[in-house]
């Protein structure tokens, strides 16, 4: 049984953590924190999280009984407590922005943070298991992949060397439920009246995870922001609770055809358990992933076979949060990668 | 052309009136004020009331320019700023719950306030104009009426001295959209994942609403408290923006006919332009009032005849708030009651 | 391992089953029939179903090879098949209305159909497991209970002796999410835009739970129809996917304390696995219940201590229907109980 | 007094054009008509339109006593109704597709139908005024707008010679409500369940509007397709009832100052009631314009200063249907352009 600690459990996050871990069977819940009802039962203040009688402690709590920690917390929260967590020899996974980026200057840019363990972001592995699968099993320290960033690069980077015929950047238009989209009691961005009936852009050429995606796909593939231009990314804010769809617009210097975009996909996703790929004509909607650890994956291409629209659905707090932090936690411990996941 | 000043202007009752008031051919807003958008252009902050480039003062602000001032402000905002505005030789619409209740003793139990002014509540008018037209026509002060109390006593009034053969108290069983509960920027209460794709009852027992119908129905109607027990109310929020429906279960002593329930509804809303009575077997739904000044109203009965059910709708935002205060506001100076509304 | 067979498995209930089944490791689902979808692979139709690679059979196949067969088809076809299912041996939990009430002349008037097999009346458990764990243990045929009946009676039956002394019939206020309402594909009813920022009541004193309400109620308690009037029962339909909301009034001869009523409810909790009793003070709502098996109870009164109030929620797909099927099938099988729920 | 008569005044655009007319003081609807309600008055079927009492005649109904005729019906029978009402000499609106694509050939590709009155395809105005005016206002025939061109259109005309200077063809990211998206009853697609927590791509590379943008955009811009490639366009479905907002993304072959896209739609905006340009920094939201037939515009760039995005927000049931069709008829008989719009 791997002992786990989750430190902010109490967020959107943290709180789909626990409720998906009620499907496994292979780890133990020792200890949960929260800053705002420390004191309390989980299950007082979340009734839906039936099975759980701890009580939620501060956050500074020692954790060294776990095997492991989940960190649902502020980015700069997570600066401060992971070399911490690291230095008592404890396995860590990391859900906050803190440690995708390698470069601080950029960090800092996206983030209005000074990155005060730049020393961490060479050894921590980036916890997208479909392209980091050994190094996630071997690392101390996960930085769990932002949720728009699991799906961007999950429609981008199964293409491979195709990505190298590019001639333009990608165009990412993704559109996310609230709570992917900092569902937190707030001013009234969240606000229900503000939201319901609404649909909007926003941080249009500023999202922090605009230069994750730019990283990790530079890093895997051909593609190069020099030759071609820095990645679009625009997200929009839907009225809904859960779900990323991205509408991902390529064109290629060259004709492709649909067998070899297909091919790509399809090979990827057999060789994926959470990657689903559908047929000819099939394009995905959010209710395919939602409440899954599913990426669903569709295509569609013009009639010059060089514009294509790859479009991909995720939840936002299981592919694109906590499941995929569990899915990381599975390799991390030699589990079953798909242990406790649907 | 009425002059009009509107204190809290940028709330939701604030706005929906600048919205309604579009419409309306013989007034002019001179005055507007927030507290959180002072200083700023009306349609710079709400784009969609692009007609008005008003600047927002402060609340404070000297409103004796207007013939008319409506507030919509919280109620110990209203209770202290009333009475200056009447010395002042002002007219005003109140939207607050402030001077609703006669009984101060109630009113400090529901509120959690005590009253400063009590001399001004025998002359303040109940602003539900179906029921207290010459009243409201001639008042220098309106007191206008809680959305959910519009619904229930709507529902309930038109029944006359039948409500005298009721051996139960009235139960209401109202369902509101989040504008009307409170759908400010506050706590987690209207936060847009708290809401969506759930539902709940609230304030069981104990909501402010509940003296107000009960004062109203007794003033107006055979129905005694003292005899069949106080007046049953339980409000629900709906993940939806706008409307209250009003689900009232009545049992009366003796078999009441079909003909005798309708006959008594037809009337009222022959003689009253925003009521309207559905045929045998139509069931009001909140789109049937939304965006509008009406109320629809249906019944229906079991097999014995003493088991009614009455079902209102309402807009809470326009007949339960804004819109019934410019009617109120047609009345008080002798314009078509109907004049901007529909 | 049982072996099962779901006949109408691509409707809203028959998809419920199969989602939730995913979780059971004591089952393996043998055959799967859909009239739409025949000739198709289950996860190709519904691709969030991932993990069934089964295709539609007909509805007429032969499931003679399965242990258990669970029938999600309309009434009619239920009423024709559950006699030959039986006929074959097999065991059988039908989720329509065809089996749960006892007097034929009743069944006709609330389904409209003439009842073909009355024989197997007295013999099919009605599928509650809090009141009739032993019959349905026994069963070769259980009758699952409608959705709005499993969440008005579990608000009621606790209260055990004590409905004896109610002067008045219980009224149910019933809202339900779309899904439990008839969400499929039809005309207008479920229509989008019908239904969006939308809320009405339907079926008012006709709708054909209340016989079932009211049946179980009189076989389980000292409520007596005869003396105080039918159960008043209206259902709602909220704009929302799923989950029903029971507000439940309750008028007493006599006072009864808190103690009284919560500790029925307590007591009740404790002993049923899917049952929670919620602290005082606080009211369920769907997020509580929904994607679980658990039906949530809380209750209030007013000062007279004679006027209360239980509320219930459960999710209309899952307690209110597959969730509670799967229960059922648990009992009948000699599994635990919860296995596969949460 | 213009006499309008509604041909399909029971769908979604009719009924939007009685509820729009009801503010209007030049125009007096003289006939409605239709096939599902013929005989049935109209504020009985629709009690929101609580003003109008005339019967519902059928679809082919003589209209000669009307001066206008609005066609809110599906193409095909726009295609063959338009010319007859033509030939009795009426002013015609057309709210279809049927006459919007000069090409016919192009028509029958999207619109799986012949062009059965090729000759009346010149003639015809476009009805979107803020480019056509002039033709529009002396036209017999107007076809209005789609509504996701609208959206479109209005983001990229006011650029003027500027869009002879991108490299790469617009792309248009658009999302629509569901009203315009085909929301009539029909199969699965309008479906409450399957859209709600939901949203998808549809129609990718194929939908009708496609070259409805391609053709305007040629027609009155320095862009070819010729030069750099087709419009690419791609339609997702919202969850929720009104609004259509588009993200479009350009590329420059050179540096666009800030200064110099803003001043273009500045100026746009001046000169055109219905066309509001949002300061720097805001980008528009649905809530912006739905309930009003104002188009809002937002823009931003990156840093390059080549990579431009332009955010639309219009209400498809307005500015993308009804309501411009009545900004069409007011410049068609020569009466303010916004009366009864706001």
């Amino acid at each position: 049984m791997v002992r786990i600690g989750i430190i902010g459990a109490a967020g959107l996050s943290g709180r789909e953590l626990l409720y998906l871990l009620q499907h496994h069977e292979e780890i133990s819940v020792e200890l949960v924190t929260s800053s705002k009802y420390q004191g309390q039962k989980v299950n007082d203040v979340f009734p839906e999280l039936n099975s759980y009688t701890q009580i939620f402690q501060p956050n500074e709590t020692d954790v060294s009984g776990c095997d492991l920690v989940f960190l649902a917390i502020p980015n700069q929260a997570s600066l401060e407590r992971v070399p911490k967590l690291l230095n008592q020899g404890l396995r860590v996974i990391d859900l906050s922005g803190a440690f995708r980026l390698r470069d601080t200057e950029v960090f800092s840019k996206y983030y209005q943070l000074t990155h005060s363990a730049p020393e961490l972001l060479e050894e921590s592995a980036f916890g997208l298991p479909e392209f980091f699968r050994e190094k996630i099993s071997a690392a101390k320290m996960v930085a769990n992949p932002g949720c728009y960033a699991t799906g961007a690069l999950l429609g981008l980077l199964p293409l491979g060397e195709l990505l190298g015929d590019l001639d333009r950047p990608p165009i990412i238009d993704a559109k996310s439920g609230v709570s992917g989209a900092g569902g937190r009691v707030e001013d009234d961005v969240t606000n229900y009246v503000s939201v319901n009936e609404n649909f909007k852009a926003y941080k249009t050429f500023s999202h922090q995870h605009q230069p994750e995606i730019q990283q990790y796909l530079e890093d895997l593939s051909l593609y190069r922001s020099a030759n071609t231009g820095e990645v679009v990314f625009t997200p929009h804010l839907l009225p809904l609770n859960r779900g990323i769809l991205s509408t991902i617009y390529l064109h290629f210097k060259k004709v492709v055809s649909p067998g070899e975009i297909r091919g790509r996909f399809s090979e990827f996703a057999e060789s994926q358990e959470f990657i689903h790929f559908l047929g000819a004509g099939v394009l995905p909607d959010l209710k395919m992933s939602v409440n899954s650890n599913r990426c669903m994956i569709g295509t569609d291409s013009d009639q010059t076979g060089k514009n294509w629209v790859i479009i991909t659905s995720i939840d936002n707090l299981v592919k694109g949060a906590s499941g995929q932090a569990i899915q990381n936690m599975n390799l991390m411990f030699g589990l079953n990668e798909t242990q406790g996941l649907l």
